[in-house]
């Protein structure tokens, strides 16, 4: 008897896109390793449009309709005029993908999204890294309490195991302490910087490779960073830190001449991500760091991203994502969907 | 109810010890997380000499023999004569942990302790790479249709998680290449020759420290690489290899002329492991490689590890595992113990 699981998608832009595809590509092999249907019912798209249909979504012409004009069409059946909240609500799904954009002020409204998702007893795959950042330690009580699952890899570093490394592979492991270089738009500037571009350039190609935001602040003032820093120390370290706790500088102050002069004295600026712990509390810190040539944060390039931790009974561990591309964000969503297969579907 | 699990080791080398001390530090915590109460019925150490109990040995007084005499006492009430495979039989434990020392040219008598043990009903989990790298297919079948799991989390870069990163965090990938470096002796060797060592000096200095073994060959002829490389593509890749189909080159045609040479280019010179497919078969090559000295192989300097894994749907990943002691290696059956306890006692 094949077993069918719904998903909602709340948020549409390139990650969720990159999912659709590799969705529509893997749908055969989970039938047949997870005998189970997967079907889409709640399509929250904002300014792309939404669709809604709780007998399930044709996919195919959503996406035809997408790569056609960037918005789903008025003239589909399964159009929906809600906002997304109602369309989570009205999707009837056993899953909901918060792939929302980062509100980096509040974590909204994708936290009330996932509230949403739990109160009506489904489960949430999340890759917006607002509400870990901000409001994990509620949010996983929330979950347990509903017995549902909370699933967030895609968090940092994309696909890469992070927190299943820690979780799934390091049994019995206390993490002690954490440094990473985990953003790319500030790792691609200061190397640019570095090979002669101006700031300018650098963030309009940046921007071009669909890696920096529109708006370059988020990335440039740490902010970014200093999320991901506090949805390490959430998650691995049993924290109850928001971003701005996290002291953090950014790399505007960061001139041609201070890189060039740290080259010519074997180093490498890097923005450097922190956790710690500090008299029995999480403490995070980004700030850019002088790292000499011939260590692994040195050779960290462009989009490449590494997390090294530290830990009681393993020492020190790192993970290394190597040039990844959007379709690596999309396995993050897609690994936490099989996650959820195999402990709750099983 | 508490339920007991009781262990068999074979092999009492230094892993073995660095892991009865920290099975004694973490006994309550496993008796408090996994309801478990873990005791050790049999003790295989050849010439340190052996101990049977099936009742449960003194764990405390086994230790403090081998701390005090560096063997068992035969006045210890639990001293045993018998041989590996009676002292495996009679200790009726629900696991083995082969531990013995590595035999490269067939991987016996590992193969045969971990026969002996599954045909008996018996968990097996292994920090011996012969097996992996001999015989993985048909233990892991064996061990299937015995209902038994054979766990070897420390056969490759101790306990950092490799063949658990694939198997539990990267569901759905397959792995479709590799390139490593896996054998701390050559590595460190190179590193010395570089700074100016001589290599007699060098494997003395490794030796010391106890991550060379007493006949170096095995390290710097490459075969301690080779079996790493096939256990690789055993688990990882389906394959059906052995140590002898690993193309190898080892270190001693190495001059520190040659080393100069490369590092007046900007090259590091390495001892690689890869993995690949050929036509649809595995195919493994340990050589030494120049290394551009801004590549992250190049950063990877004395005991420290390294494994990049090239995937289907997760781009390139990699693992590095930093200055490793023998309590890491320790902490690798420890987690294939915690992993065991999870899945089949929980």
């Amino acid at each position: 008897m094949i077993q069918q699981v719904s998903l909602c998608i709340a948020g549409f832009g390139s990650a969720s896109k990159a999912f659709c595809h590799m969705l529509m590509q893997q749908h055969q092999r989970i039938l047949k390793d997870y005998n189970t249907d997967i079907r889409i019912t709640g399509i929250a798209g904002r300014s792309k449009g939404s669709l809604l249909d709780p007998g399930g979504i044709n996919l195919v012409r959503a996406m035809e309709e997408m790569t056609a004009s960037g918005s789903f069409s008025r003239d589909n059946p399964q159009y929906s005029t809600h906002d997304t909240l109602h369309i989570i609500e009205g999707s009837d799904a056993n899953v909901l993908l918060e792939l929302t954009t980062l509100s980096i002020l509040d974590g909204q409204p994708a936290i009330s999204h996932i509230e949403t998702a739990l109160l009506k007893g489904m489960h949430v795959i999340t890759a917006n890294k607002g509400p870990i950042a901000w409001d994990y330690s509620r949010l996983k009580k929330l979950a347990e309490a509903q017995n549902r699952l909370l699933l967030h890899e895609t968090v940092v570093m994309d696909g890469t195991p992070v927190f299943n490394l820690v979780n799934e592979t390091l049994p019995g492991c206390q993490v002690l302490s954490f440094k990473g270089i985990l953003n790319s738009t500030t790792n691609f500037i200061l190397e640019e910087l570095e090979n002669g571009s101006s700031y300018d350039e650098t963030i309009k190609e940046a921007q071009r490779r669909g890696f920096a935001e529109a708006d370059p602040s988020l990335d440039v003032d740490g902010w970014d960073a200093a999320a991901k820093t506090s949805a390490l120390l959430n998650t691995l370290m049993n924290g109850q830190i928001t971003p701005p706790d996290i002291e953090r500088t950014g790399i505007t102050h960061i001139t041609p001449e201070e890189i060039k002069k740290a080259r010519d004295q074997g180093f490498k600026i890097k923005l450097l991500c922190e956790g710690w712990f500090e008299n029995g509390h999480v403490m995070g810190r980004v700030h850019p760091v002088w790292i000499r040539m011939n260590d692994i944060f040195s050779t960290i390039d462009a989009t490449t991203s590494l997390l090294c931790l530290q830990t009681d009974l393993m020492g020190e561990i790192c993970v290394v994502e190597r040039h990844p591309e959007i379709e690596q964000t999309a396995y993050g969503i897609f690994s936490d969907l099989l996650t959820l297969l195999k402990k709750k579907y099983p």
